[in-house]
């Protein structure tokens, strides 16, 4: 590992879809139990990031909150919705994203999708990849989940920390409700973090892998419209709960309602992601497609 | 069987629950292909019960609309809410109540837990029990779930019709989404309920039980709360998706955030249903207990 400037902000944030429970109720959790999450030498603050859209079970009441973190957006008062305005609140908080407070944060998120333990990483900061390669060394059945983004731009909120932070993506479980697998873990997962933290702070970072495998995202499939932009299909049963296997071409991709089956038309074999994500339902999203790839730990 | 009236206008409804997708998109689907609902003798109507619910993906703006369908509440134009006020639309464009236009409801409903397919016979009516009976010979995987009350002071939108109408429950999936498997299945049990009308109509019953197996609703239990009124634990593991599977004296049935099993304190064996149902988190219900009986065909 490089060397790293030392870090002592960390902020678990949760509720950032104020539908995705799960992340609330460690918040909740954690607050009662403070020292779970003590950490020598860290200072770890519990940010529920939209508890308005939380106190209505939605996931946002005018914006996706996890769109809103670009610094251009940040910027722009115009930009005056629920959302975009608590983002320039939240922005205030952990920020400025030019010189933020916050050193790290690790943001709580679930899925409707089969993705088991995702780690969503943005950055190649050594930090972040460490991390994930770290949680992924202690629970090997993490998946690492790759799509860099120049800190400044990306509008999530994990970009609002000095270090890109990273987002943890726990499913399958509906919005609205807790399921006792997806929330342990989402909290061992993140108490992995913090350890990794906690060591890299101290100098005591374990042997990581140089490499270790992951998927790249690609590109977002959109569900099948009618002529009136109505669903016309829905995700086929073959592909439902396969995220992050392999979908090869001419593979079955969607059901049309009337049980038509139509098959994925791509000419390279890529694997599934946020297969039947409901979140998504409101763009016609069905899933996300990712290459396979071995991501390195930058030196 | 005994004889019964003949029967002519029928409604399927959907989305009387706003995020209840498979009920709204099968009745698109049905919309665009009205061959598959079309029964000789019967003239099938098809009504989104809360299309402002649907435009928001929520369950319901004010008020759980199936819950307002008493003749009494009916009645009280003091209970103006949102679905309060729907539900007196609704009343005059299907019933009214105490002289209904319409002769059956079956009303689409999905749940997040595993119930499969689930047949809700809130009444004693021949024409119900028949039909539930007749869905179970067609798809012997369905469960009748018996949860009798009177028709004019009950609350739920199948009592809008001059029979009690029947209620198709059916799970797991996510709310906001829909799943080939629930979406195939609403509509097979739906298409069966349309023959048991049409052969009720022309006097070609099928010979049926006299007795079927069943559950009888007994009560729901609340999810554990903490001294303020916060949730303190989840469905325990070991109950998770097992609706309709005994539940005995002394076995895990929450888990605390902390990961402490807390047991059944009934004595008697029942079973559970809902359980894990994310639309029930308002009130902190975790579950509903059921017991088994033999359901009777009335004569």
């Amino acid at each position: 590992m490089p060397t790293i400037p030392p870090i002592k902000h960390v902020a678990i944030t949760g509720g950032t879809h104020g539908n995705e429970l799960t992340g609330v109720h460690l918040l909740k959790h954690w607050r009662n139990n403070p020292e779970e999450i003590c950490r020598d030498g860290l200072v770890t603050e519990l940010h529920l990031a939209n508890p308005k859209a939380n106190g209505c079970n939605q996931r946002y009441l005018d914006q996706d909150l996890n769109r809103q973190f670009s610094w251009q957006d940040l910027s722009d008062h115009s930009l005056c919705g629920y959302e975009q305005t608590r983002a320039k609140s939240l922005n205030t908080l952990l920020g400025p994203k030019e010189a933020p407070r916050v050193d790290f944060i690790i943001d709580l998120h679930t899925t409707t999708a089969n993705m088991g333990t995702t780690l969503v990483i943005k950055s190649d900061d050594p930090l972040v990849v460490g991390m994930a390669f770290y949680v992924k060394q202690q629970i090997p059945g993490v998946t690492l989940f790759y799509e860099p983004e120049e800190r400044m731009s990306d509008n999530f909120l994990i970009s609002m920390g000095k270090h890109h932070g990273l987002l943890l993506e726990v499913g399958p479980v509906p919005q609205g409700m807790l399921r006792w697998d997806v929330f342990n873990q989402t909290r061992q997962a993140t108490l992995h973090c913090l350890d990794f933290l906690a060591a890299a702070r101290h100098g005591t970072m374990p042997e990581l892998p140089p490499t270790q495998s992951g998927f790249q995202f690609v590109e977002k499939l959109k569900l099948p419209e009618n002529e009136r932009g109505e669903l016309a299909a829905m995700i086929h049963p073959d592909r439902q709960d396969t995220d992050y296997q392999p979908i090869e071409p001419g593979d079955p991709l969607f059901m049309s309602m009337d049980g038509k089956t139509l098959c994925y038309e791509g000419n390279e074999t890529l694997f599934g992601a946020f297969i039947n994500e409901a979140a998504y339902y409101d763009r016609h999203i069905g899933l996300s497609l990712m290459r396979k790839i071995d991501i390195r730990l930058p030196v």
